[in-house]
């Protein structure tokens, strides 16, 4: 999508045909600023340190991660490292392990000398397929959008809550979520989006308010907590969230408060749906019970970064000295809270029988691999 | 309470007999400063500027502005003056009202040679009957708290959440969400206490999370999306929140973000409990649908202040420039959400009846005065 204007994706080959760049996401709303990738470890700090992150994004920077580590040394050693370290980079997002095993699959079969080459090609194949896949979501959620405008009483416009960010930067392109509304600006329906800023690391204040100003798309910031009064008060048309881990039942596992919305939403008749490519469908899991929920530094609650009147960015702490915090990153939605879900071949209901309707030759090519 | 060992209320009268001198709540946790007010402006000022806040003490800072009004000029167009504008300070907390007319009720009918010394007594008796009530909903609120422990199958402890700062800091004293908790502790009873942190203005991690540590209470500080989650895998025992307007039909207004814990604590068998003096209650209302949500300046969300790495405070923007944001302060749990309200004279349903039991009195009063 565009900054200023001008087009980019969140990680691309740089033009020495071997380091990878990425946008530093750290950094923004504030300024803005790309990272360059030169070894695997790059990789795997750029995804613990949440430089990169977005489920469908850290799989295609793990999947470059394992080229660079390929670019550096072919052999089985060094694949078998990097698959390993990058797949414990972050514990909740299927997609890592996703995109390691496909670059396991294509490299481990072949000799050395191939492997550097295959690497690139594969990684790049994973970044266009996102790019592709996210398209397609975004095709499908814009019928959803055009058939709710259709029914508004007075279709001025249609207010689409979402929460983090599950926009172009979460993924290389387009994004999951915010992709039917791209597609739905782009087609001039009149939409304005709520974003939750998402404590505590405010992805949506961040991220998503500043991906959708750069594509000068009518949003409004609120705080978490504003989210159920709004739509009481009749102010939102529907919710999309994006995924980090999807169940084989349709329990959807995203960023820490998406639950509190998703039960808001289902309290007030408001459409909740879930996008999603279906690499981030676990379908080892009949439930999202066990899903591993990262519990991350407890600064990330105590403490925030901002613009500061010198126009650089401070650290300051919010909370007293001594006490204790907790930071739990991610929640479970149940099934039974979900409109639908809105993946690349279709939207579907989220339970066993709606995933299985769109991708039943996929479960089974997975149960035989296993 | 204490503060460093020593006693406190939030408010209280100077050794002159005049001056009224409140903890400035906008400093902490990072400084403890009180603030001198010596006219209903200043009253005023602390109100909407929250340096005050919280229903109850709300009401008592009112009651003391009008004092203060009393001390410059005792005249009826005075009186009516800082009626007034004390009254248009904060429009959800019924308290303000309250207050105000208990105060006008007292001075209207007295020759103005008597209303000075009048309005400080009456205030004064505000205030006290204010920790005498807190501390009657604490010891309704300890049976709760005793009966859920000894229901619990490892009572290693409780586990309650709060939201908001309903404690100390919000009344004059005691605290009305918090005040069973403060008893409990003082019983030896082993609780512990879920802080969330309450964006906008972080009173949670600001507040509640200040004074439990100075009080010495285990708690620990999360953002506000993660109350779901912390229900569902069961580490809530119980919710306790207070109220800024309750309606006659149990429908409680309070703290943007409530209805949202509400919902997850119905959505796993988590009592939610409401803690209030029926100075909260307006007989008024049927229903909570038509109080007024105050939209409070987007600054608020769109910048926080914070302890520097010198130790001063410092305010950081964290949205991107250019992005609109909205900030409404309160939201409405419907009552069929609350387990029970927690008053003065008792626990029960939050319903009209439940209401009418216990002050079918007041009631009629309030109806005949009407």
């Amino acid at each position: 999508m565009n900054i200023d204007g001008k087009p980019y994706r969140s990680i691309w080959l740089a033009a020495d045909g071997a380091t990878v760049e990425a946008i530093d996401q750290t950094l923004l709303p504030h300024r803005f600023a790309t990272v360059q990738l030169r070894s695997f470890r790059d990789a795997e700090h750029a995804i613990k340190t949440m430089i990169v992150r977005g489920a469908p994004l850290i799989g295609a920077t793990a999947a470059y991660g394992v080229a660079l580590a390929m670019n550096a040394d072919a052999g089985d050693y060094m694949l078998q490292e990097a698959h390993q370290c990058l797949l414990s980079a972050r514990p909740t997002a299927v997609n890592l392990r996703w995109a390691l095993d496909e670059m396991m699959a294509t490299l481990k079969p072949l000799p050395t000398v191939q492997r550097r080459e295959a690497a690139y090609v594969r990684a790049a194949e994973i970044c266009d397929d996102d790019v592709r896949l996210n398209r397609a979501i975004g095709e499908h959620g814009l019928q959803i959008i055009r058939e709710l405008l259709r029914k508004k009483k007075q279709p001025s416009h249609i207010n689409i809550m979402t929460h983090c960010n599950a926009g172009w930067l979460a993924t290389v392109d387009w994004g999951t979520a915010l992709a039917p509304i791209y597609l739905a600006h782009d087609a001039s329906l009149p939409v304005h989006v709520w974003v939750s800023e998402t404590r505590p690391r405010n992805q949506g204040a961040s991220l998503t308010a500043w991906e959708l100003a750069q594509h000068g798309i009518p949003h409004t910031v609120i705080v978490d907590n504003a989210a159920g009064h709004l739509m009481r008060k009749g102010e939102v048309d529907m919710v999309i969230v994006g995924s980090d881990r999807t169940a084989a039942n349709g329990d959807v596992c995203n960023k820490i408060g998406t639950y509190l919305k998703a039960l808001a939403a289902n309290d007030n008749s408001v459409p909740f749906y879930v996008a999603l490519p279906s690499s981030t469908i676990d379908w080892s899991l009949s439930d999202g019970a066990t899903i591993p929920i990262e519990e991350r530094s407890g600064d990330e609650v105590s403490q925030i970064a901002g613009r500061n009147k010198h126009h650089g960015v401070s650290r300051v702490a919010l909370t007293p000295k001594g006490s204790a915090v907790a930071n739990p990153a991610f929640d479970v939605t149940p099934a039974r809270l979900v409109t639908g879900l809105i993946t690349e071949r279709g939207v579907c209901a989220a339970s066993s029988q709606g995933l299985q309707s769109l991708f039943a030759g996929k479960i089974n090519e997975r149960t035989a691999a296993a």
